[in-house]
């Protein structure tokens, strides 16, 4: 096979980009000034080479504890329980949470052969165990169906320790049209109404 | 800059790709098995080192003459000429074309300071001139307005020589609904009208 399909093969291989658009950024790399592809190669390797789970909370990191972890200024009381690493980024840009995190790596999904096992729930028992100081966990996985029973596991897995178990909250997004919202978004949104203080 | 982001903003530079979908991929491409992202790694830095314009026809090869250009069998009476070197791939699909290219490098884009010079002119005029055995020249740039400029400018560059050059034809796509076709595209398509022959 020839460098350029090669190459077209590789990218083809990520998702979201088929074989067409995999064609044209191959041609789009072909005319950079010359450094530019290897820059990219090199960031590849990098992050092949230096980026592990943090053997604490499983967020994807060049540093073993990851910067949360390793941070003493954050609230060692609290856990944020989330499915990937990559939930981690849009929480803390949110600058509303300075607890910890734990990165479960999925969520269950018994079709993919992906139960209790694969997910880093003994860690996270662990982690909240009597005399831990962890007061709070935050379920926030995904607002899916396999999000949600994941959540509901993880309360189920924590129910014998002493530690508040929390979820967080499902409704109408910021900005979000009720008339262009779909029916179960409504309906949670209804459920899960609070009371207006003035 | 952790090696995360690093690869992100890498990944953001190219084209169609923002800050999100860097994102996934860079997760995505965290949660591969080993050697998955070494191998992409590899791919670009074999592209950046071993894929060079063709000295003859300006088309992106590890060879040099490319394998259009070396190959025996293909017809050297004809020369295709397109705007990048990717536009071959769609035309050797067709099946439809077994003579040679010639690759101009872009369009004519005055506003992008692209004149005559930055294209690949000079070296289509030399393949085409006296003795040559050139006879025709299918202009096949884009139907855009930049296409339709460099088209005349090759025509007006080969007038002096004695070759054929004609332009791919335009007009409806093929399963093409007129319904949905906008009215430039139905203008040419009429203009270009045939005799049906029975």
């Amino acid at each position: 096979m020839s460098a350029i399909d090669e190459l077209t093969a590789e990218l083809a291989r990520l998702p979201g980009i088929g074989r067409k658009t995999a064609t044209r950024l191959t041609y789009f790399l072909l005319k950079q000034p010359a450094g530019a592809v290897e820059r990219l190669a090199r960031a590849l390797e990098d992050v092949a080479r230096r980026v592990r789970p943090c053997g604490v909370c499983g967020n994807l990191s060049e540093l073993d504890p990851c910067e949360y972890c390793a941070d003493p200024r954050r609230d060692a009381t609290t856990l944020c329980v989330v499915e990937e690493a990559s939930d981690i980024g849009p929480i803390e840009r949110t600058g509303e949470f300075r607890g910890r995190y734990h990165v479960l790596g999925g969520h269950l999904s018994p079709l993919d052969g992906i139960g209790p096992e694969e997910l880093r729930l003994e860690g996270l028992r662990a982690r909240v165990a009597n005399g831990s100081g962890v007061r709070e966990v935050i379920v926030a996985t995904n607002a899916s169906m396999e999000g949600e029973v994941t959540a509901t596991y993880v309360r189920e897995t924590l129910s014998g320790e002493a530690v508040r178990v929390t979820r967080i909250a499902q409704g109408l997004p910021a900005g979000g049209d009720l008339e262009y919202a779909d029916g179960v978004t409504i309906a949670q949104a209804l459920a899960a109404r609070r009371e207006m203080t003035d």
